[in-house]
């Protein structure tokens, strides 16, 4: 059976889930493939971690290394962007497609490496970058084949979601609720990125990118956070039967693209107003199919990386001749 | 440029739809294809009405003249199994892919219709056939290549959660919130196809066809209408904080498919609780990936007919060089 190797950049937890999915699902990746995948090299930052992999896994530090292995693929499961970038471009130099749940990284070098990777035919993939398991990317990617997207409006933070849900739900104050977040490993020990909007700004970037073929200028993108908003705004929402939702919000007008990540009231009618605790939620409005929501979860280790085996199966149906020679 | 040469059977709403998409995004169509699509020929049931369309297009009540035509791909969008499951394995034995927004039919024959397909490496496509322009069916389809389904929870008929709604929002009895319903255009004059389950029990067949492979014995389904629920039913599901929906339940237990459409009591906590008006709305039960859900119309001419071409797009991602030659 041909074999297809596969190198994973990063063993936190969603490399981790990788590397899980691909072993527990072996026979059937390989009916669906027709090939046997193998992960046979691993880039980690810390090479004097234990790690119960089989021995013929490369366990490297070295990007090199990893490249001399010549991958058929490469997943890409590290933060921020860089290094990946460089990785990433060199990876498409290579002639390597990727798969990568990098959100800084797409924000910032997404359109660079689309284009590095049209010319070269090859994929670039990332749909676990954006609401994690949950299929944003490749349901946008089949609407705007027919439709056009009007308007975007979106739940693409799980932590602060949690919080305005908790501080709503069970009265708890902002720190509280954040706490509760920490302690159920919603929120990160400095959870900055978060609360002031910068990780859904990402997500916000990655669809503008995906929608209009182009992002707005950054500093014309209004970003505000959570940490402001108290049980006083929460009660005098309610009293008008609204809900604060933490909100990222896109559209187009007059070819100029605006958008805003910020809190936002809604009353009981906008189908985001129901969406509590870590999921995330994305409300398309289309021209011809109306108003399309998809909601799930917005992070997790098996929810992430199924996302990234899902964006490596559709490898084959593009360019298949090119990008993995079976 | 290369033609590709489309037939339609059934000139309707959706129809009609399809003909205006084909028209209005044809630049569009023809940069993603290569190809320019052509109607060529319809096929109607009342050849006397009359109809504005362009002379090139055939129109005929004789399917041996639409075959006639050698169409390189057919678009049924009549209702009932019958005619349209003779019409579409005759194109098949033809060599025709199909994509069809029929449920009817594909709950009956669908099975059939994928083995003959299958044998010749053709496609039959039926987005459109559940949800019409929510995209259940390549969701579930994907999310089926890494993933098992565990449940599936859903509201499959816009007019009875357009029903339940009213009664539940402005207090209206069955029978007014049935007659506004009509008067919208939500509800058929004869509304006893929706009210009494059956709409909603073929669309859950399909899905269970798509995610499980077979159906459940038909006679074993829990197929219960909203007909007997009145104010009181409603009022007391208010007082315990609940909501009732029409919900269409699918799930496998020992190797044994569960199915059920019916009325049930949700807590607020649900995905489908806050789900009110005519649209659709499906949650399924991901193995890795969590819980999804996805929401929007559920009827329509453009977001049905979108879903159509939709499905005519992908045929070029399964084997384009033997279904459309161009």
């Amino acid at each position: 059976m041909a074999v297809i190797k596969a190198a994973l950049l990063g063993y936190g937890t969603v490399g981790q889930g990788v590397v899980e999915i691909i072993q527990s699902r072996k026979k059937y990746l390989e009916q669906l493939t027709g090939a046997e995948i193998k992960i046979t090299a691993i880039l980690v930052k810390h090479l004097d971690r234990p790690r119960p992999l089989p021995a013929s896994i490369l366990v490297t530090d070295q990007f090199e290394e990893i490249l001399d292995q010549k991958p058929d693929v490469i997943f890409e499961a590290i933060n921020g962007e860089q290094p990946a970038y460089t990785y990433l471009s060199r990876a498409l130099d290579a002639d390597i497609p990727v798969v990568s749940a990098n959100k800084a990284l797409l924000a910032t070098h997404g359109a660079a490496l689309f284009a590095k990777a049209e010319k070269k035919s090859l994929s670039v993939k990332y749909e676990a970058a954006v609401a994690s398991g949950t299929p944003v990317i490749g349901t946008l990617t089949r609407l705007l084949q027919v439709n056009k997207v009007v308007k975007l409006e979106a739940i693409l933070n799980g932590t602060t979601n949690f919080i305005l849900s908790s501080m709503h739900n069970q009265g708890d104050s902002f720190e509280d609720a954040l706490k509760a977040a920490q302690k159920e490993g919603f929120a990160e020990a400095d959870p900055a990125n978060d609360l002031e909007g910068w990780d859904a700004f990402y997500k916000l970037m990655i669809l503008s990118q995906l929608i209009y073929g182009k992002q707005p200028d950054w500093h014309e993108v209004t970003r505000q956070g959570i940490i402001a908003i108290d049980q006083s705004d929460l009660k005098q929402a309610t009293l008008q039967g609204e809900r604060i939702k933490h909100l990222a919000i896109l559209e187009e007008s007059n070819g100029k693209i605006i958008a805003a990540v910020k809190p936002v009231h809604l009353d009981s009618s906008h189908s985001l107003y129901g969406i509590d605790g870590v999921d995330n939620a994305v409300t398309m409005t289309t021209e011809l199919a109306g108003p399309l929501t998809l909601r799930g979860p917005g992070a997790g280790k098996m929810a992430t990386a199924s996302a990234m085996i899902e964006d490596f199966l559709t490898l084959f149906e593009d360019q298949p001749e090119k990008q993995l020679q079976l």
